[in-house]
């Protein structure tokens, strides 16, 4: 009557995607059984919402293994994907509170091999921060934007961008915007034509999102090539 | 067992308001019965939420004294109070859906007198729109701000309008927009500081603080004067 | 004090969508106004929530150059772009219930020139008809997946397909699915990695979520070539 | 002016379910008085959300006496009913976080004398794993489905089965899933005909609904013994 | 570009239900279509949620075929199965307003060939109305409860019925009942251990698990035999 | 720029209620100074939500001068009313999770000298423990019905009991229950007619409404000797 | 397979309440049925949420028989009981729009002989109406106070008057004051104690508890005299 | 991969608002990296939402150099804007638990040198004790009203007081009112006319409502002279 985990060694064949372990909630035995079977099976690992303290009680010769950002809360164990290319992905964030979540999605592209341009501070609040940055973004033919409360840089980076924007709305905030709903809300309710909307938080999401979107690229270049 | 309204005759000596009648779900004969009160004493009246429907139904001696604009559904009962000075106040809408909120200000605005510079279509969805018209906002020391949906209009304003902001939801769109909550809670949990939040669709309420705001002006004035 | 929309003529040219007007509550002559303007400045529209008797009611000669479409109560103004090339999205409905917002993102594709795959009836609680078709799905970089109710079918289809999958939750259903809302919160909360969500009913945001998805193909393409 | 619990020693004789006791938010002296009541009336009791903390706050002659489950948080007082026959009832899970939901319900079942054959990690989002078990799901006339976020499995079940299925929603998942709505919704909503659904995470009475159900299998049995 | 029904003629073979037509929305042609197909192919259907309108507005070929209730809005396409053995299954409903539910499942359950026992008014603000019935409910294997509003009718019959309870809440009421939340979170909540519920107004639904319940028994009852 | 409480003294020859303390998330030193108050001005006091650690950590000198009740978190600041007369409030709770507000309306009842009849553990998920109590419950004029969960026991009572009911709603449970809203709309939506409904878990309002209602008798009374 | 109503004749005796029939989406044969069965069985009876096209459309025979008063939308069937004494109910209602809400009160009492003091427009945005009525309302030991939107109302009354309020909420408004939610959370929420709170435009309710409270009067008059 | 906040030094050029610092959820070593920043730059800076233990925690010579209010969680970094001119903001708690809020108004508007009148206690559930103190807050042209719960308050205060009125909400409360949702919407449904609304707890918003319309009465004073 135990309960292990069984990972799902085929998704990466079918989908392309290896296991990634949200580690929210589990216990420390729990986490470290997981990592066991990792090991004996030879797999990498990626790891989310791994919090510090989770971290340091994992056993040492785990720990040792593990690539570990405290902004994010991942954790690689093992060597992740070698990045290639140049970046063509923008993560883009509103303000200082929204990197816990753009840094995840950063660190997921990152696992998978494709870099990342992040850009924080340019909540349209403060509209000119945006507009400084926004040739860099413009170049980027896909563009994870992050934002809490009022959500509203997603609306007008829809006006100014002409590719892909996936929008991920954060927890932050406090009354109305406790919990993250007045974001969520306000992205799927954008004037700003065809932005596609994640789960509040999920920057892991919005990274996978990108990376189906980027196999779209890949095989329109092998195709061509 | 009859159901006449009492008019709050001394409310204008009072806080400077005149009655105003919402006339939303009110009956023909129970709009004819206040109209012959406010014609037995010689009041003026604002009449707001009057469909179409509605004063067409109303007594044509009532209906001839009655200056009707059917975007904004308002009324003013005979003659308004003169329109005195430049305007002070701009009334800025998002979109075209949205104006029917923006109306129903600018004509409380005008019903009291008090002129104000209509501004639409610049949702920041097309951020050029905005910009064009901004140096005419900013000369206003009061804003009122519509905008539905995302609602990001009055977050951009707010960062880069020094004056007061009034922002004012609208229960336009669908989905998660529907009613206007999306735009509500997005007003409100605005990082631009210090914007004021009205009750959706209530471009009446947003005058009335506007008012109340220019009569602090006037004092001020006339205690230099 | 008239009331007349100002055509965002630049959009086309600064993220690569024309103006789409939403019908949906706005009167006859607003409608007969807005066309008046693309006649004379010579532009096409795409027409969306353009509800039949409201199509009925538009005068003769707008209406003769119109291309209606029931179902998706959407209507092209003057002749669309031309379809060019292979179906490189797939447009997937779970129930013919759900067809109105399918339909109303393949007709938007349609108007912009990208041919789409139309597959509907394949909700998963008749899991085979999913599996009938999934070979047809898999080849397509871009999935639309729309859905209602329980909204099971893009977490299927998230497990077995490995291209950009965008949801569409749909307003179908009573009680506690009225209005769409569990449609989209089990979109959102999808155990599949990397779903991109839209808001409830929005397929014509979904189809643009396409095109800013292909324009990156696109480029992509144009850059090996 | 004590408080004491007035156990229903009835019940068993009226609806034939014994007490059970929800331990979660009772003090420690407040459970110990309950398990001294039982063991004065020499009754068993089926304890729910005992946390282990909990438990192990227990007095020590009370502790020895309970057959205590971690993961479900379950204890049995005293020895349960006699396991009896083939399992009759397949508990299913998703994902592993929701064994905790899961295996309240086996634990139920195990002390009410009913095994039931357990089956994790089939969440649809990796459908093969599901398919894999189908037929010995299909075998059993009652299956409880036990899933959380967007709650897909029951739905996928429901049109593969053709017993009685009885789906409880988790509380596991963050954003819009947080606290287990959008998994109730779902499952409420579901496509499939005939799904009874639980209130969130209430593997316990999922359990009891089953035995409800099965007494009716026995009584039928009787009858035609 | 049509938009034919693609019947489910399998879906029997898999888990024992015809194809079952929700009307609620469809339009009369929509229909029409619909009942043309199940000619040409023999089938026969349920119709659920036919509205009286839209009944009356079928072709007249198709109507004659159709058994119409007007009180549940059902419709048998061509002759049910027949009623076979003694009602199993008791129909509960609490008040005159709930019966538009409660016949909406005596239907279907009628439709499948299994009689039911109808009993209505007896909600638990008038207790001895329930009691006097009692005897006749306990002696049913399946209970189909039906209330709105507080909902109290399954928590008392969950205490006094040792058999399985399907409780279907009711979109009756007003206030904070509208729409009937209300009473579905009451009945999820029940003190009473067990109950199963069902979506809002899901008479049909009720009946369906019902029908899954009572083909475990019949197994049962085939295995003793 | 302190920050002490205003006492309202005349609160009581307005309209009878001495000051109550609700202590929750007050701190030690705010509530020792608001005793320091009421020490000087010798006002007696009722203190509600006082948690069993917020009295431990007050002064020695004024913890000895408190009735401290721990289930009910109430504390009477020097001597309360004396008791006075035969009870004439039956104060009835579903289950033993209810008493925490049960209690804390008979400990406010007994502040002011009311004297009430406590009845717990009869919820009607065990119909035959109320109604062996009923004949007791019936003869008082007032009668509170704390309840959780589906709150189903108010609505019973209402059919049972002539006298005023006052309901009040507990945050007893999980799932849908949590936070006591399920119990809250089941109260407002009961069938049976004129319950009372109060706050949730406001069991020191329910013994406010009762004392209102019972000086109305006293009046009465009076008028008549 | 009819539905006729079954008159729970012996409430009276219970409970003290005559059969009242809620009348809003009920058929006018439904309706009719119901009147033929109390003309049968000479009873009286109460009829809410009548609306006046329903009215128009019974048939002469029972019209003529029916005290029908519009805005309350109740009629009274046969003779109602006779008034006798003093009012000792005062109805207050905030603005006229409340009167539908509060007239349905008044008519209640009405039918039940038990004569009410009506008294409206005093919301407390125009303080000075409600103080110039105050000591009416103070004489009153039960007042029934009926507002919308903020519901500041019953707060004021709360801390002016010692006798019993009942707060009912009204569904007027628009925005977020919709279907009257925010209305029934502030009289909840009340800082004034001891206010007993019914569901939204529950009239009828607020009546049925003034009249639980009038019978104990009564009974200790009666124990007096 | 480091994470600094980027000060948005021109704000104060643009809208006139220095950089204030929302503390809560950000770690020690964060904000110690922020005021390194200030330090480095030689800015001044508000602190909100610093709690006792962040303050603590802070290296002590930053500690040193900050005003800390501890009611409010403000701090100010290095000396604050000098107090100019008489007051003309009032700040008006209705309890004393909503102090913590309306005291983060006033020690805002203290940091931008704008002196304010702090009112509290005045909750109209004690009507007398507002209407003491309303001469001294008629006089001001802008009243900040702080209430939770039923958030009469600024209801009232509308119907006597001419100026401007920012009604703020405060999350104090249970049940119902948790969170501060209910005084919310108690605030944006006001009957009195032109009320303007903040996120609950939002006092620093409130002051620089304040703030931005006391700049108009500055140019307009300006202008005069």
């Amino acid at each position: 009557m135990d309960h292990d985990i069984q990972l799902d060694l085929e998704r990466a064949s079918r989908i392309g995607f290896d296991e990634a372990i949200f580690c929210s909630g589990k216990s420390t035995p729990h986490l470290a059984r997981i990592l066991d079977q990792a090991q004996d099976k030879r797999l990498r690992l990626l790891l989310t919402r791994l919090h510090e303290s989770q971290f340091a009680e994992l056993p040492e010769h785990h720990r040792v293994r593990i690539d570990y950002e405290p902004i994010s809360r991942t954790g690689f164990y093992d060597s992740p994907h070698p990045l290639a290319g140049a970046a063509r992905v923008a993560v883009v964030a509103a303000g200082t509170s929204d990197v816990f979540v753009s840094r995840e999605a950063a660190r997921t592209l990152c696992y998978y091999g494709v870099p990342a341009q992040e850009i924080t501070d340019v909540g349209v609040a403060g509209l000119w921060r945006l507009l400084e940055r926004l040739e860099e973004i413009r170049r980027m033919p896909v563009v994870i934007a992050v934002a809490g409360m009022d959500a509203a840089l997603p609306t007008v980076l829809g006006g100014l961008v002409p590719g892909c924007i996936i929008a991920v709305p954060t927890s932050v905030g406090y009354g109305v915007a406790t919990g993250g709903n007045a974001a969520l809300h306000s992205m799927l309710s954008s004037c700003a034509p065809g932005l596609a909307v994640m789960n509040i938080d999920n920057g892991y999401g919005a990274a996978c999102a990108a990376l189906r979107i980027l196999r779209g690229f890949g095989s329109a270049e092998a195709a061509k090539a």
